[in-house]
């Protein structure tokens, strides 16, 4: 028996370091999952022939290394965006492409920025590389605050567009302004994209310090698969893909990527639904007088107000916890003050809204 | 148009950094792929049954996240090696998990060892994580040499085996001897372990600096898919989760992981044959008077002499560029001159080792 502390051996950055908690994935059945904006329709019948064509005869392929590039992934990414194959890298999901992106150009001399809230996995991934993280303040009215974006000092400055978790999104005339401000690389998350209608991957040619992310979690209902991307100029794609693993992305992952991004009429159809369905929802919660920022994406976030006419963190705390006892599961951020009085609700299906506005009706009639 | 060297931002350890290099896939047919250690046989049946279950109706369980944590494939990754899920994480393939370690247990001020030869990812991972990285010379006839390992001063010892590219593996003697002399993280990496019939994994309740990893890529006909491992102390597991992406494995690659290590008697089976085949092949390079380490993998590192007597470099060379003309890939080593005489042949399937055999008897009757 050799005892023995690993705590001693770790490296400086990770010591005191949390790993980043994502939002709760329930294994049994029954749950009404409004908690991690997850497409609410199957992806594309295509994905799933894809994926048997792969596995077809002795499934022999599968011992085979897959594509180490991701070669005909990249080319249908870049056709996607109008762009060549050269100006993208695929990665496990845009989480990847973020851990890749951070380690590449942060270390302790050079820090990350980001507005404040956003996604809270930036601060884990530049704490992990002993990196500065700077979070900005939004401006008055949630405005962009371009000076101090500009003046931060940082080396790269993520821009989440549509933002989470508020939903709220901003058009080419902010990019650019960004991009053109900032000295340094500029990347644009733009996860939930594909709800907000517009896409910063057209500009990567205009601007050599832009990185462009996306992922098929949320808009093309593969966050089983774990498909993302980043568009950029060749120079930045050369230096990410110094960082990346050389098989990241398994056989099936690219096969299923390929088949739902050439289906885009199946996904224009749903995602119309998903907007359709969240313009029902927002209706919903202005008749209650629950005030949340106008959404560009697939979820929206809310403040609750009790029937006395409460809100804040209590009030957010008992309709989470009353909804999960009714197996609805929402997403709240307990620890992060700034945005603990609401709750970030991502639109479902039609059924899924039903039960969840049936819910919130009898928590009013019991609070 | 804003122009813009991304260089200028790139964090000081990626700066100097090449990607490591795998070995070629080839796209087009036809090949002989003797060149990256794969599985010459199919997966088991039961993976393309698993992987069909999870495409089965509307496909509809791919919009939903992974579990994060790939419960269900920790469960049965344990049973296979006689220890608890809490003593396992799986991740995309065995070299994220060498990406992890590293990132965990090397910085500026902690350094990475391995014997060389061995895996020449190992120094790129280093790299990438500014920590030091220092290669050891086996000792007398390829002996392991504990004293320079004990004195290196690194932080993480890396110990491959069985070795690559040599093939040689050494008993639980020599891993228990490692484990209890290096005063840090000791790393055995068996990526080809299912071949030697030996695994460290059952001594991680001994030693609680061990890590023992793992993949399925190898042993398991699994490399399209990415499935790997590490088997240690609970503290060290959790110390690695810290800086592994929330959703490293997808939905099939977890479905695909878990039927395979269930079938047991399928690899058995398969395995013995290509360990005779490998035992065949010796036997023919034997007969040609080449010499190679005894090999405790699924390759064979062998030294070719032409017929005039001559071995080296430009006969490596010469040999390797013969079989490639012939559809003919194996792993050649041209830039590490300490082993750029031989040539690295995976074990393939009789069909395939008899297309060698031939290649190289018309190679010999030429040179």
């Amino acid at each position: 028996m050799k005892e023995f502390d690993p705590i001693e051996k770790v490296a400086g950055s990770v010591r005191g370091l949390s790993a980043y908690v994502p939002g709760e994935q329930p294994s049994g059945g029954g749950w009404v999952k409004l908690n991690t904006n997850e497409f609410p329709y199957p992806p594309s019948p295509r994905v799933a022939e894809a994926v048997a064509s792969q596995i077809s005869g002795d499934c022999g392929s599968l011992r085979l290394y897959p594509d180490p590039v991701s070669s005909a992934l990249r080319e249908e990414i870049g056709r996607y965006f109008g762009v060549g194959a050269e100006n993208v890298i695929a990665t496990n999901g845009s989480d990847e492409l973020l851990n890749l992106a951070v380690r590449a150009f942060s270390d302790s001399e050079k820090s990350v920025a980001a507005l404040d809230p956003s996604y809270s996995l930036y601060p884990v991934l530049a704490k992990m590389q002993a990196s500065g993280y700077l979070p900005i303040d939004f401006g008055e009215g949630m405005s962009v605050p371009y000076d101090q974006i500009f003046s931060c000092g940082a080396n790269m400055f993520i821009f989440t567009n549509p933002n989470a978790p508020t939903g709220m999104a901003w058009g080419e005339d902010v990019v650019r302004r960004i991009a053109e401000g900032f000295d340094g690389i500029v990347l644009v998350d733009e996860a939930y994209g594909p709800f907000s209608g517009y896409t910063a991957s057209g500009l990567v040619g205009e601007y050599e310090n832009l990185i462009v992310a996306g992922t098929m979690s949320k808009g093309w209902g593969l966050a089983g698969m774990r498909v993302g991307w980043a568009v950029a100029s060749e120079k930045i794609i050369g230096i990410l893909d110094r960082v990346r693993d050389s098989y990241n992305l398994d056989r099936l992952a690219q096969a299923a990527g390929i088949a739902a991004l050439r289906d885009t009429q199946y996904y224009e159809k749903f995602r119309a639904k998903v907007l359709r369905t969240r313009g029902e929802t927002e209706d919903f919660f202005r008749s209650l007088g629950w005030s949340f920022p106008e959404s560009s994406s697939n979820f929206i976030f809310v403040t609750p107000v009790d029937s006395r006419g409460n809100s804040g963190f209590e009030v957010a705390n008992d309709l989470f916890e009353f909804l999960k006892a009714r197996k609805i599961l929402v997403r709240f951020f307990p620890s992060i003050e700034k945005i603990n009085m609401s709750l970030r609700i991502t639109v479902g299906t039609d059924a899924q809204m039903a039960a969840l506005k049936a819910a919130i009706g009898q928590w009013l009639s019991a609070r």
